[in-house]
């Protein structure tokens, strides 16, 4: 069979797993009127946020899609539509269901442990799978439908381009837009609420808190999927690009072209069987139930290097080497959420470290946790670095692009452990609200914390493959421009490269002020809120959620402008004035630099976070002690570091490359005549 | 005359300058028995710290000294023994005349306010032409001795690179531990004292107060020093390296070799003329003052540009398109220190919207002041790339290197100004101490104030600078290991890339983690001292200063080693392991992403100092306000940002590419085949 129509199939197989686990979720309990009161605001937050982005959304696509036919050709145009539609679409399906599983895992957390993981990492596997099929699927239509109009396949895959500059685009709303909103709704409910009026977290009387638990939907489950969305298909686009010179040159055998959507195809199939495995034991640890969700995700890498096996051995073509790249792709992503791990959970001396740096004050920790940040570089550093020399030992510039395909070939599972955390997260939240037993906080709790676990850990995976996809793409941009040797001794390349280093510093910088920004016009509603509406204080009367997210949802649509034009624009204007060399020491320069400064910045957020949560276990004096008032400063700094600016310069470093890969066959030497 | 011969010359006679300014400040007036008593513990300490630090150089310098003889040869041996001793000697000249001119400032304030000016501005120069004249007369000396010898300039020049290695190595231990030395020293004589007793900032009885006003001198002049004697050295090295190739093939005249020399030696002059240009109205403002030093340093700027035309007008063979290089970096350099002025003084917004932020808390400030830190990377590279490219249009790769020395040439007088700051700071300090009356006190706070902006534009300077040597130091490594093309589509050197761009995370937070445990035995033994010494408190016995300053030299000694380790053995491992090409890309690597994060910790260090000093002016609440406290907290997190970690990353990155330079001969394809 076509190994692309295979893909395909394999694609709606997965659709098909998305439907019936939706099913099984929505046939959940729901729990009491209070809880589905709560769930239902959430709900309507999140679409709320969900249109109001598709609407600038809608306007943003058109625009680039004329350019795109104009500047190009139709093709490329229709694939960025499709990408950014299918991207789009993913977006809205992990959201909907986890806004609406979120209660369900709270009614389900009231049986047991088991039912409320199961409910949980249901909703998660819906986003993570979606995510996959859908990007599969897109990418396997499009190379076959412009198959049918007479193109050759190097052809229809440069097509393609496009479909990764859509999905690219709406990774930069939802990821970078996301992350803005999050934040604000976050600091400026907890501000207003826990700090002005000393009322708890998740107090329904808080106007912003219906805000805040719509941000961890729209940042962590639709912001994530989406870049991961992005990564996924720039992997296999890269690769397919990527295949046509080396095998030109003899290196490849023609197998190899199609081989990206094979290893995807059993990917797909080795996260669905993957998430089988998930089932805790009641009264199980938070040990116990990490211990569930790894599993769970080595035995699906198990399950696709038995595949990839599998088809080296019914097509010798593809041969040995290629099945070591997926290999170390596999390798390097599970290494890169282990040091993750190290360095932000609170069981490790990292973050401990920080902790107790809290009783010479908060500049202690402050510094310790920046250092603690800087130091998690390393070893993402050296692992990326031998994957990318090994994948191009065994694989040329191919490989590197393979070893990113392989890397993400779990993703529909790994992606499922990640979504799951916002869920258990809700969860907690309507359970708080809705005043169940403690019991079932227990219950929920322990999910929850499990899943700040695996959400630092997707960040350094997401981080990890962001970078090898960026390396894959801007691979193929240089082979599409024609660049045959990017020559670092020509200082217009060098100048690119500072250039581009610096880009990440801006970006972040713009990010993590766009969050003060919109915090602020947070903080001055809920205020209001407090002020004008009689009886709130004492629970007479609701406060109007609905204005608070609109706030939050048209802050960050503001605020990601600038940050989204920068990412746009700057690559294009580079191109165009100092030319093609200058762009790829660019894209150079800021993938090296976004990499590290990504890894710093989240990292930190997450041991300054956990910093905070070790101590509320009660050590160092527990909560509401000086040690624990340092430990709050230093989550606050972290909180945009962790979920905006950090995870939005994984989308930076993508989104550049993509757009020069898209417009390479315009760049020349330049206006400069460099 | 021979070139090189007359910049040996001029050198002398830059030392003739030297000595007749130290004449004229040693023989001002002392000022009263008390000043002179503080005056002398402050010398000891520099003194002790200087002779422990000597002691631990020595071994090093002869451990290095045998390796280089037996790896290379003895000529290159000799150059990095010569580089060594003379980057040490200058430290010395600067340190020792920056402690005798404390006190003598603050009796000269007693008289005027240009007196004060006149004494510490004195000091300053004697520094800054120490380091200028020191390392032309080093660099020629050892050409005209090499070729004594018998051998062509161009291996001459190629032994010479010790030198430079010899001087980063002097570097790495002045800046690197003489950062640590300085923030633990402050930062345990303010928890101590001004925390935990609630005596004032210089009180005598303070057993960490000595080794505080010592640390000013370790780290901001002696530091200072050495860094600029680095990239001073290097520039000059590698223009000169870079000549022979581009002579060779027919790009540039055989004048261009030495012509690197005659800029050196032309600033030399323009710097000295400039100094007489410092004087002082009395009553003048920060504003006025502020505009003396400007003065000196445009007027030594236009000297400098009428000598090198002179240059070219009497040897043609030069041309106009190397004095347009040397203007370029003079233009650079010079940008650069106003961008890091706008960023960091606190007439201007960027450093008031931080102070501004302490309203919301300490939390807000820091984020604030990272972003306004992050923002300000970019003005300095788009600069730098300007200048890179710039020059290389003009003059090719040797293009790059002159013009580092184009922005260096005036050295002699833009680091007068910068190693002014501490004497004017100890100045205040000894006033305090020595209980001078008010109207001097306010005279010196005049002078340290006008020192903190300068000191800031000098950090600023050192980085760009350090880039630009670092850079042209690459290109002559690269030059020397007979690499022609660095192509980065080779993943070796992608991979090296990684690596390099990660390097300065992990320095810096090893230097930051430093500062906190060398911070930490100062409380302890201050703390003891306060509970052991009787009458302590009270004023009746004096406190034991000299453990103190024993304490800060050990811990810093013992912290720099691990640092400057990784800075001389990853540069030698990636080089023979991975192989030459890899070793380029991680030097490339380190110096962008190096640059960016020193530039964003120099800059968010510089601007949280002043937010805090802005609000002491009475603003937002003043002094011991809650705006204040926050304020306390962001300085105290951006001094090892401005004065440890920031500044320690331009020896980084220069100390690896020398390395590289020394030993590009032995590099090959590396043992792993690449």
């Amino acid at each position: 069979m076509n190994p692309v129509l295979f893909s395909l199939i394999i694609g709606l197989l997965g659709l098909a797993y998305v439907a019936y686990t939706t099913q099984q979720v929505l046939g959940r309990d729901q729990g009491n009127a209070d809880m589905q009161r709560i769930g239902k605001a959430i709900q309507e937050g999140a679409t709320a946020f969900l249109y109001a982005e598709y609407r600038v959304l809608a306007i943003f696509v058109a625009v680039v899609a004329v350019i795109l036919a104009l500047a190009l050709n139709w093709q490329t145009a229709l694939s960025f539509i499709v990408g950014a539609l299918l991207s789009a679409l993913a977006g809205n399906i992990g959201m909907n269901i986890a806004v609406r599983s979120n209660l369900r895992t709270a009614a389900a957390a009231q049986q047991s442990l088991n039912d409320g993981l199961r409910v949980a990492f249901g909703s998660g596997s819906v986003m993570g799978m979606s995510v996959v099929s859908l990007s599969l699927i897109g990418i396997s239509a499009l190379v076959l439908l412009f198959e049918g109009t007479g193109v050759s396949l190097e052809q229809a895959l440069q097509y393609v381009t496009g479909f990764g500059f859509g999905a690219s685009s709406i990774a930069l709303f939802a990821r970078v837009g996301g992350g803005i909103y999050t934040k604000a709704a976050d600091v400026g409910a907890d501000l207003v609420g826990k700090v002005e009026q000393g009322i708890p977290e998740d107090d329904p009387r808080n106007p912003a808190v219906i805000a805040d638990n719509v941000g961890d939907n729209v940042g962590d489950v639709a912001g994530m999927g989406a870049d991961l969305f992005e990564s996924y298909s720039g992997s296999i686009i890269a690769a397919g690009a990527l295949s046509f010179a080396a095998i030109a040159a003899g290196e490849l055998t023609a197998a190899t072209v199609t081989l990206p959507f094979l290893v995807a195809a059993v990917g797909i199939i080795a996260a669905v069987l993957g998430t089988f495995l998930v089932r805790a034991e009641e009264g199980a640890s938070q040990e116990d139930l990490l211990g569930v969700l790894r599993r769970a995700i080595y035995g699906a890498s198990v399950l696709v290097l038995v595949g990839v096996a599998i088809l080296v051995l019914t097509n010798p073509a593809i041969g040995w080497d290629l099945f070591t790249v997926v290999v170390i792709g596999l390798v390097a992503g599970n290494l890169i959420g282990y040091s993750t791990e190290h360095f932000t959970s609170y069981t490790e001396k990292p973050t401990q470290g920080i902790a107790k740096a809290a009783e010479t004050g908060p500049a202690t920790l402050l510094i310790e946790g920046l250092a603690v940040g800087m130091v998690s570089t390393a070893a993402p550093a050296i692992i990326v670095m031998v994957a990318v020399i090994g994948a191009f030992y065994f694989g040329g510039l191919y490989g590197v692009a393979l070893a990113a395909v392989g890397m993400l070939s779990t993703l529909g599972i790994t992606l499922a452990t990640d979504a799951y955390g916002p869920v258990a997260d809700n969860a907690g939240g309507i359970a708080e609200m809705a005043h169940l037993p403690s019991g079932v906080r227990d219950r929920t709790d322990a999910l929850d914390s499990l899943g700040n676990t695996t959400a630092a850990t997707g960040k350094g995976f997401a981080i990890g493959s962001a970078v090898l996809t960026a390396l894959a793409l801007m691979a193929a941009y240089a082979q599409a421009a024609g660049i045959e040797t990017l020559n670092l001794l020509n200082p217009i390349m060098l100048g690119g490269l500072l250039l581009g280093a610096m880009l990440p510093y801006l970006f972040a910088a713009l990010t993590m002020t766009a969050v003060g920004k919109s915090a602020m016009a947070m903080v001055e509603e809920a205020r209001r809120q407090f002020r004008e509406i009689p009886g709130l204080m004492e629970g007479e009367n609701d406060p109007d959620y609905r204005t608070c997210v609109e706030i939050s949802t048209q802050a960050a649509l503001r605020e990601m402008v600038l940050p989204g034009v920068l990412a746009v624009v700057v690559p294009v204007a580079v191109g165009f004035i100092l030319g093609a060399e200058a762009l790829a020491g660019l894209l150079i320069g800021a993938t090296a630099s976004g990499f590290m400064l990504a890894v710093m910045m989240a990292n930190a957020g997450g041991a300054w976070d956990n910093a905070k949560k070790w101590i509320e276990t009660g050590v160092m004096g527990g909560k509401g002690s000086a040690n624990h008032k340092a430990a709050v400063v230093g989550d606050t700094v972290g909180d945009p570091f962790k979920d905006t600016s950090g995870p939005a310069l994984n989308i930076l470093i993508k989104l550049m490359s993509i757009v020069a890969l898209v417009f390479a066959p315009l760049f020349g030497a330049g206006l400069l005549g460099f």
